[in-house]
Formats: structure tokens, sequence, C-alpha cells
């Protein structure tokens, strides 16, 4: 028996398209839906490759359009030089290998599959905030009938980072501030899984060719999906390889142990320079701040063991668990 | 001759005061002047005390009184339950001893300083920035006529910490925002030494004690000084010792090789709930952000030899260098 009922929320993305691989291959995981989002790409594009990749890896699972845009600001443009023009890295996609969509909206879907299994399912959220939001405002009793949340997504500086797309914000958070301070804000068990800790994850170029020389279909399709992702890091961060964000989300469920976090209610900027900052108020600070004071606490990853998170990606996608 | 020619623009305060006999005893630094300003107590307070320190450690040294409030909002709260009722741990004064009062304000008493020895003076800056402000505003020439700057401010996360007296803001930048925000975008070469190293650098009462014991006068002074101080540490922290805070923007100017620093614009905010919050684009980052991008480069702390600062500090007042 699985001990993980997920629902994967997401903007494929190629490092979501990995996620996603991980999730499937992972004994210990039940993928009970993929819910998409606009982010990465347009709502057509992440929808898309959302059911391309269900239908090739974990065929039968349903998928569920979401928001095409965040909850009150334009949809950002997509982030085509790091994900590629199809969000996937450019690579050849077969669209006849495409599952069937449900007919249900995203925030619809998240809330029917929870209440149908109070208490079990696991949110893993790796792209905008807005189908959470979404679900939150139509049915706020969810908040209590999910087993957790773990959200890949901002940043809190313990990394020297505070963000990655502005000084102040990490992508998918600034992707919708508004959803993200109210899913934040929730009476729900919330785990942040940031740039804190996925920017010190890093699959090399050594480490991909390994898995697409021993894991069969998938790491073949793992190091295809991520040339083009892996030039963006070369040219960016001149980064011989790529930050592990999505799947880091994953490896938080499936081994909480690995990773240090911080107990604390957590705001998010939503105008001014620094939207889509996320800072939180770590519960040892002994000062009174109202604006946080009364929000239920999130947990932050601030450390990660690494070399363990990378093994386990490894052992999951080679079949050697 | 001395290395280093300072005006110290204070608010003492009990690490501000530790600072004091800090670079009094220092045979590389000449106290050029103080300048008040409110923060720890109110300007009365706090130049009084300005007053009291130069008599006693720094006989001769001019004191200019400063601003009373913030460029924009009103004057916060002395923080009594920190530095005591009378910002300088409730420890007895001596009020016949006080040092006479330059006739300039504090940003005139600066402006004509930095012009009467240009490139050759170094402001250390401890408290809300708005005398530094004023100065700018008047004359913003001086900007290319200080040898550097040197602020113990703001956080940046690297040390677990964006604030201490908000989640998001440290007190001497949440003294005056808008202040903050022109110092650290101004053309003059700043260091920022933040919460992120002085948080990690501690006396503890061990420490404190030997100084009493073997550091004459000036010893027992710093050690009168920080009972309240301490007291305060023990019960909101739990800490047996003393956060260096003041005392580390002296450390950074005389022994700068102590301190790790990273390059980049800094933003400061000043609205909303995150109000007073130091946001750095370092310059590695690739992305371009338009709030920041125009502005010079400060640099910040982000890591501090703590022992070797310490051992700077203790052989200073001991006469042991």
């Amino acid at each position: 028996m699985s001990q993980h009922k997920v629902i994967y929320d997401t903007d494929p993305g190629v490092d979501d398209a990995m996620a996603l691989v991980f999730q499937a291959l992972h004994p210990d995981i039940e993928l009970l839906g993929l819910t998409s989002v606009f982010g990465n790409g347009t709502i057509e594009t992440t929808t898309r490759n959302a059911r391309y990749l269900a239908a090739k890896f974990a065929p039968g699972t349903p998928v569920a359009r979401g928001a095409a845009a965040p909850l009150r600001r334009a949809a950002p443009e997509p982030l085509a030089w790091i994900h590629g023009d199809n969000g996937l890295g450019n690579i050849k996609l077969d669209t006849q290998t495409e599952s069937a969509l449900d007919p249900r909206p995203a925030h619809r879907f998240i809330i029917e599959t929870v209440r149908a299994q109070p208490r079990e399912v696991t949110l893993i959220a790796v792209g905008p905030l807005t189908n959470l939001a979404l679900a939150l405002a139509e049915d706020p009793q969810i908040a209590s009938l999910v087993k957790q949340v773990v959200i890949m997504g901002g940043a809190f500086g313990t990394g020297g980072l505070l963000g990655n797309v502005t000084p102040a914000a990490e992508a998918n958070i600034l992707g919708d501030p508004d959803a993200a301070d109210g899913v934040l804000g929730a009476a729900w068990p919330v785990t942040i899984v940031g740039l804190d800790v996925t920017q010190n994850t890093i699959m090399s170029t050594a480490y991909l060719a390994s898995i697409r020389d021993r894991a069969g279909e998938a790491g073949r399709f793992v190091w295809d999906v991520s040339r083009h992702y892996e030039d963006f890091h070369m040219k960016s961060a001149r980064l011989a390889g790529i930050y592990v964000h999505d799947s880091s989300a994953v490896a938080y469920v499936l081994a909480p142990h690995l990773y240090t976090t911080r107990s604390g209610p957590v705001r998010v900027l939503t105008d001014g320079i620094a939207a889509g900052m996320t800072i939180q108020k770590p519960v040892t600070m002994p000062v009174p701040a109202p604006n946080w004071d009364h929000r239920p606490a999130c947990q932050v990853c601030v450390a990660v063991d690494a070399p363990a998170m990378l093994s386990l990606y490894e052992k999951t996608l080679c079949g050697t668990l």
C-alpha cells in the first residue's frame, strides 16, 4: 500500500516533468491526479504537457485543467528561455500520447478528491498557487481535510538568496502573490521547499548522464528534457548542471528527515518592489508581530542533505531503491 | 599617525557606548566627532549620553546634536526595555561629566568635517540614518568626498534572520527607512554590517567579566553598562551574553579581512508590513532588476570570524594589541 496519495499541482516545466517521473516511479507515491496551472508556460502549454506526461509515465492518472492567470493580475510571460517554447525543453512531443482531460476545473478536482479521502491526500504544489487558493475560497474546510501541503516556492535568505526572478521573489510565488499569501495563511499543514534548499541541491551533467544511461526510458527522457534547461543554467549561473526545484518537494514528502525545517507563520508581499517576497517569523523570534502572529505556522526548509536527496532520486529512477 | 579618521554617528545606547570605548582606545582610530541621533532613546537622551561618553573616554571630541525624528514619520518609542530608561543600562551617570556641544547640527558637522579633509573621513553610523540622509540632501557632493561609510543595520537572511524588531526589519533601518534607502543608494562606498554577522558575534558573560577584571576603568564601564542589556538578551533570546552590534561596525573598519562581504545594490522597503527590510541584489544575480540596477553596489557582510573580532575588541580594551 502506498504511503502517500498525491495530487500534483504543476506547471510543466522541465523540472516539473522530472518531478513527475520521480513520483510516477516511486513505490510509496500513488498519484491521484495532476492539476495544471499557468506559470512556466501558458495554461494551454502546461495542460498539454501535464496530459503528455501523465500518459507517458502515469497512465490512467486524471489531469484537470487549472487557472490561466493569477487571482488579481495578468498572467506573466511564459519562461520560454528557461523551459523552452513548448515548456519541455523543446523536445519533440508525441501529441497522440495525451491522457484525457478531467471535466472539472483543477480547484474542484482538488476539493472533491480531498473530500473523498479525508486526511489522506498530500498536495504537492510546484507552480503559482492559484488553484489551491481557488479551492480554499470555494471550500475553506478542505484545509482541515488534507494530510499535508508541500510547496516548492519562495526564498528565505538562509541559502543566500531572497529570490530568483527578482532580488526579492522566487518565480512560483511571484506568479500569484495574492494566492500565495492566502494559501500560506490557511490552517492546513504547509511545508515550504524554497530556494534555500533547492539551489543547494544540484544535479550535475555527470549525474544526469548516469541516469540517462541506467534508468531506461525514464532516464533518457530526463536527459533529453533537461538539455535546454541545463544550457540556461550554464548561461545564467555558469553552472554545469541544474538546480533541483520541484523534485525537492517530492523528496520532502518521501524523506522529510533529509530536510531541516524552521517553524513560523509566513507572509507574502503582494505589492511594491519586493512583491512575491516570502517572510517568515520564526517561532523563536521574541517580538510581537501583528501581521504574522494570528496566522498558523508553516514549516520552511532551511537545510538539506543534498547527496541523500540526489541518491533518492537516482535510485527511484534506476529502480534500485 | 592614525589610519582612520572617524565621525561616529550614534544613538547611545548600550552597544553604542561599548563601540565608543572600542574606538576611543584603539590607536588606529582618530575620533573627529560624535553625532547623535534619535533611536535607542530620544534625541535628548542620546545626545546627553554622547556628551557623557565623549567626556569620559574621548575628551575633547566634539559632539553635534542630530535629528530628533525620521525624515517622514514620527519618532519611534525609545527602546527602554533594551537599553534602560537612561539609554545606558540605567547606570548612574555623573552629569557633570559632559563635553560641550558643537553649535552645528549633526548633518552640517558631517558636511564640514568631510569637506575639510576630503577622502580621509570614515563615517561609522550605528543608529537610524537620518543625519547621513540630511547631510546628503544638503550637500550631495560629500558622497564623493568621504573615504567610506560603514553602517550597522539591516539583515539579509544569510544568518537566518531578516529582522529583529519585526520579522522583516532591523531596528536602525526601521528607525528611518526613507533615510536608509537614500543613504544606501548614494554614490559613496558603503559597507553594511547587519544582523547576518552581528548576531553571530556574541560576548558571553564570562568574556565580559574578563574584560571587567582586566581592562581598568573601561572594562568596569563595559561590564556595568551591559548588565541591563544582558538581562534583555537572557529574557528575549535565552542568551547568556550579548550580541555585538555596533562594535562590529568598528571592527570592520579596523579589520575588514575578518568579514566576508557580498557586493550589490541594496533597497530598503519604506512601506507595508515589511517596512525597513533591506534587500540586496547580489552582483552575481543574472536577472534584470530595474529597481536595483541603477544604484551603486553596497558591500554587505555575510560572514565573520567572530573569535578574531572578539579578540580584537578584548585586546583593544586591555591594551594588549
